[in-house]
């Protein structure tokens, strides 16, 4: 038990290229405590009522003919010449009942497989930023290559369940035929449950029957029986849903593929100051766009972020990250359960580095989340500068909070076994348990391995190079990378990826909005 | 609201000495919201019966005769050869009923009370480090120059409730003489609420009093009135006090001072290894601590931490901030509470330098303890490498994520002004709130404003200079000092209190056990 002699093994062990990086074995953690109520009941139902009320008398405007169609013939008052949709509350109520509670998602690696809501939570890579960075390489625009590194990272940590792409904009690809090379790479390169953009219907038609060919279906509406691809829906706040968004709502919830309706929205900007009044806006427009998606197909797969974030007075930026982002996801959560409606948070910070505030903003994120029961956590690994960078230390550091919390959320045993009397007599005031047979038979998996925290003691961590923890996620990063295994996708199917993908880069891709 | 003119003014601002930093009032922070259970209420008083068994049957060893004899008086059965004491569950019952579960420490200024249990929540900067650093300096042994310095920083953040001594250790005074000299700085430094170390009988009577010098009082004996200090007593695990320990939860009883009896615990070393095991032990070796203060004097304050700390069996160094750690402590919340005990606990890390694992181990420790219900946060500020370093730089950083817990604490209210249908309405699809009157009124106080957090975009930020979050608060550790003001102490009671310092240091001080 001495530190020394297991430090140096363990610092030869990770110079070593084949010693595979330790991590947790695949499985989804599971919500197992009371959780967390900012408001009271009474109060999650107001808010909900102020929801209905806004839907019903103020109104939302969609930008989107079909959607409009949609909203008439299910019942709602359409202005077809302002595009705003009155939405009376039994028609919304009846979409709340029709969405699933909860329901799995399939991958094109069968034990990929991911169930989103009731007492699952899943994790997904970053999504969106346009900028990546490395702290050897520094900050640049993404490309290819750097999204696929971020696909082969989400590939081999357990922790992440599903692709969110881009990781990182690929840049260098011109965007009529980016959704086709960035979905091939994506597919190509994980098992995992794949992510569509929802930035028109030719582009989700597009990676839809790319996803058909990689799953041996013919053609997309084969991919109708069971949901295998998600995307986030933002609102266009206040009360805006855009064509594109619209639109992929209504294709997803056709191909019964799981829609996250999200709400982006600022209070003190896009919504009103107090946070009641923030949050009952955004349920509002979650809700919108649920029922949207019950009118196309009732039972379709959807998720709901009924959240929220203030503006830093200071700077006019989003504060994600922020303690009242907390607070009002958390009263979104309890809306969602209330609701019986999966929902979805964000591990959010703010911070320009992979650093201090990096790591006290995600984490508080994280149990912001779960403590609150949310089951679907996008930008869960890499999300840096409040969304415009992905970091590969990033990702790696929070691997690291990920899993940390699922070994918290791991159950203690309490049982005449134990509770360890007999052992605890055994050994009596001044002894000591290292040697016990119990000790020596459990110790090595008994507690969370870390796989970037350190417990050395200084002399030790500076002999071995007095790396903090971002650079030791730098390095953590790199060997994962050497360690990724692509995994095989049959023959006739990767010729008919291929093909397809030629095909439409041939035709000219999908024309810009 | 454009970025770039908010920003330019806020680094003019923080380069100018005459602005004072910005922080949260001074207050307490309370418990709203359902707090976890990480065991079910039976299995609660399942460990509870265990530990109660551990005392009855098995016993636990007190190194100090008058704490033998005590125990005997109290219905004990006592070995006094071995110096076991084997305690009926009605005696420690007994304790657990007399001990308060909510009570107030009075502090020398008097705006500086603090309510130890309930919903309160209070925290303390480190304690404990031999060795102390910052950035530019690096990492040392401590002086008492360090230790005055980090007194400065706990009497200037409001939301460091108590001052915990020795933040740093100064190495540079002779041990016979150092607790008078660092209680003086402390009781002079700070108007807070101060601590005393329970190394010996003798110190303990010297630090009480100069207590009883500052607060006006006639000797240490008239401190009965109320508790105005506090000290940790760490067992010395498995289920031994040593003598000083005994002695102290003794004079802090007599003196009906704050007693927080905290057991050391090593799950696998220290602790049987399975959880519920150490906490049921970590427990009994509280309660021990509870009926012996309770038993000296009916209704001493005393909280506890009937916590454990799992081993990285890697390294063979207690694993600070563990996910095991956090459950073990959620664990011993919920037996505190079930006992209406108040309960502390601890900002751990297990971090070598002030980076993204020290904060989100911190962040992780912060979260555990409050959504536990925890009332009094040991080393809430400024611990580094599991103890064994206070770092300026930390201090700042834990600074603001417990302003940042405070700001998620605030409550949320819901009615019909804050839920805002009106304004919502007004604005309508697609306008903006910035320009409302209630964003206008109300912008500059409904958000956090941040200590360190940065929500600057990258541009303006490296502009800026580009520091990191431990760089920054190595800026406003300094400003802190700078902008720190030595509260008043009456002309009698300073030259009272050293004057008694001067005849005891001419005494030898007190000798070393």
């Amino acid at each position: 038990m001495s530190s020394a002699t297991p430090t140096r093994r363990r610092s030869r062990g990770s110079s070593r290229r084949d010693a595979p990086i330790s991590q947790l074995d695949w499985g989804q953690p599971r919500h197992r405590h009371p959780l967390i109520k900012v408001v009271s009941d009474d109060e999650t139902a107001a808010i909900h009522q102020t929801s209905l009320k806004i839907l019903e008398e103020i109104g939302i405007v969609f930008g989107d003919d079909e959607a409009l169609r949609i909203f008439k013939a299910g019942g709602a008052l359409v202005d077809a010449d302002s595009g705003r949709v009155r939405i009376g509350r039994e028609i919304v109520s009846a979409a709340i009942d029709s969405a699933p509670a909860r329901f799995h998602l399939q991958a094109r690696n069968p034990g990929r497989a991911v169930e989103i809501g009731g007492d699952a939570i899943a994790y997904t890579t970053v999504l969106g930023p346009p900028n990546c960075s490395d702290i050897v390489r520094g900050r640049r625009p993404g490309s290819l290559a750097d999204f696929e590194d971020f696909v082969r990272l989400g590939e081999t940590f357990n922790i992440i369940h599903m692709i969110a792409g881009s990781p990182v904009e690929p840049n260098d690809i011109p965007v009529p035929i980016r959704h086709l090379r960035s979905a091939q790479s994506m597919m190509e390169l994980s098992g995992k449950v794949p992510y569509v953009f929802a930035h028109s219907r030719q582009r989700v038609w597009d990676v839809l029957e790319m996803l058909a060919i990689v799953h041996g279906l013919k053609g997309r509406e084969a991919l109708a029986d069971a949901p295998r691809i998600y995307s986030i829906l933002n609102t266009n706040s206040p009360l805006q849903y855009d064509g594109p968004m619209a639109g992929g709502v209504i294709e997803l919830a056709r191909h019964n593929q799981l829609a996250v309706i999200s709400p982006f929205s600022l209070a003190g900007a896009t919504m009103p100051l107090p946070l009641a009044g923030a949050v009952a806006m955004s349920n509002a427009e979650a809700l919108a766009g649920v029922t949207l998606s019950q009118l196309v197909r009732p039972g379709a797969p959807v998720a709901t972020a009924a959240k929220t974030i203030n503006v830093d007075m200071k700077t006019g930026a989003p504060a994600f990250g922020s303690p009242e982002a907390n607070k009002a996801l958390q009263i979104g959560a309890q809306l969602a359960r209330s609701l019986g409606l999966p929902f979805r948070a964000a591990n959010f910070n703010s911070s320009n580095a992979p650093d201090a505030q990096a790591l006290y903003e995600s984490q508080a994120s994280l149990w912001a989340a779960v403590t609150a029961g949310t089951n679907l956590v996008m930008h869960a690994a890499g999300w840096l500068e409040g969304g415009l960078c992905a970091s590969f230390e990033k990702f790696v550091l929070d691997v690291e909070i990920l899993q940390i919390m699922s070994a918290y959320l791991t159950p203690v045993p309490v049982n005449a076994e134990t509770l360890s009397i007999g052992e605890i007599a055994e050994v009596g005031p001044g002894g000591h348990f290292f040697g016990t047979e119990r000790t020596i038979a459990g110790y090595e998996k008994a507690f969370y391995a870390p796989l970037i925290s350190s417990t050395q003691n200084y002399g030790a961590w500076q002999e071995a190079g007095g790396k903090d923890a971002t650079q030791r996620a730098h390095d953590i990063y790199q060997r994962a990378l050497k360690e990724y295994r692509q995994p095989g996708l049959a023959e006739d199917r990767q010729a008919a990826l291929s093909a397809f993908v030629e095909r439409r880069i041939a035709e000219g891709g999908a024309p810009v909005d």
